[in-house]
């Protein structure tokens, strides 16, 4: 019996007896080799994760039955509003980083100067799986629809701690000053071509703060990780 | 005249007269469309930076004159070592951001959980220019030979503020609460497999501080990445 066990993506798991995705089947049984009354970790990506033991090693149904499972509370809510870049790898790199780092929510929005304005959030979603069962996390971030700069930047339930990086010459803040990892905060990411002074001002009206990240100038995936490093640590 | 200038790198720029690399040439005749008599920016990595005028819109050796350089201070050295990963991409993305974030010097190191243990420091040059290039920075960061983990361990030049992140169940430190960016210092982030009890110890008695990166698990490439957002911000 293995020792070290793999971890597996349910949708539910409150039931007693649950199948491993097709893909996931042929992993835990040809890749991975696991045999009949072998146990494995489960996650459903809300919350709820626990142990499973194989009782049918399918490649491509395999079923298992659910010993023991556990609720994780939800983790502080941490948000990433950017707009999505031309390369589908660039974006998909900001969504792992992201959520190996902690990310709750994901806003991608459509600025002046987006190079994107469609954006499938869907496409994500395996990305998402991969890094909750990387990091061990137990909640699946949520990608909202793509919307609008200015329908984003005037969202009611938008945390107290709101930050906006950009590179124009205006007054700008230190981001590790102002953090808390403890509290809800959110962060939002311009496009390679920046905020226009308007967008900037709109954010100003709608209490974000500017901040700066430094006297390098950063790519946008690097300014989302960099950003949200400071903000989780 | 093009009013936004595009920067190119060239190896020597104190000479009067410079020559473009066959590529920037190419880049900057063919598809940035330069022309005779127009500017641009110029750096050599080591702290020279400047403009030039083309003189010759050649592209295949396009020619400049140097009409203004200035000297940058070296900045605060800012240390990465790190097991080279068996994927290319994934070095070569620690090796671009790092830069981007502000490394200056890299240690590929082998531990006795490397998954590779050959690692050709110049196939990253182009990264490491690019990186410049992009974020404005004028001093080109320093790949290290590769070494094993005890030597580099015991170097005795490297500063007094060191940090190594692990995964093992032993006392770990807040990294954000002892880095200072006003002063020289220096990340070990461990391979996949982690370091060794004894490599841990190693690092202890050579007045490592073992710090964690909060209770998600990294990847090795996030955890290069997070650790020096949070020491260089």
């Amino acid at each position: 019996m293995k020792t070290e066990l793999s971890t597996f993506y349910l949708d539910i798991i409150e039931t007693d007896v649950c199948q491993l995705s097709e893909n996931d089947s042929r992993h835990a049984i040809k890749v991975l080799r696991f045999k009949k009354n072998d146990l494995i970790s489960v996650v459903n990506g809300k919350g709820i994760f626990g142990k499973g033991q194989i009782i049918e090693a399918n490649p491509k149904k395999t079923k298992i039955k659910i010993i023991q499972t556990k609720k994780s509370k939800m983790p502080t809510y941490l948000g990433l509003a950017f707009c999505p870049l031309k390369s589908n790898e660039r974006n998909s790199f900001i969504i792992e980083k992201a959520t190996e780092i902690g990310v709750t929510d994901f806003y991608p929005i459509i600025s002046q100067n987006s190079e994107r304005r469609k954006w499938n959030e869907t496409k994500y979603e395996k990305i998402l799986i991969a890094s909750l069962k990387q990091t061990g996390r137990h909640w699946l971030p949520n990608i909202h629809g793509i919307e609008t700069y200015n329908s984003f930047i005037s969202r009611e339930e938008l945390p107290n701690l709101k930050f906006l990086a950009h590179c124009k010459d205006r007054l700008k803040l230190n981001l590790k000053k102002l953090v808390d990892s403890s509290k809800h905060q959110i962060i939002v990411i311009g496009p390679e071509g920046d905020f226009t002074l308007e967008e900037i001002d709109k954010a100003v009206t709608n209490n974000f703060k500017m901040i700066s990240l430094g006297e390098n100038r950063l790519r946008t995936e690097t300014a989302c990780i960099v950003s949200l490093s400071v903000m989780k640590l």
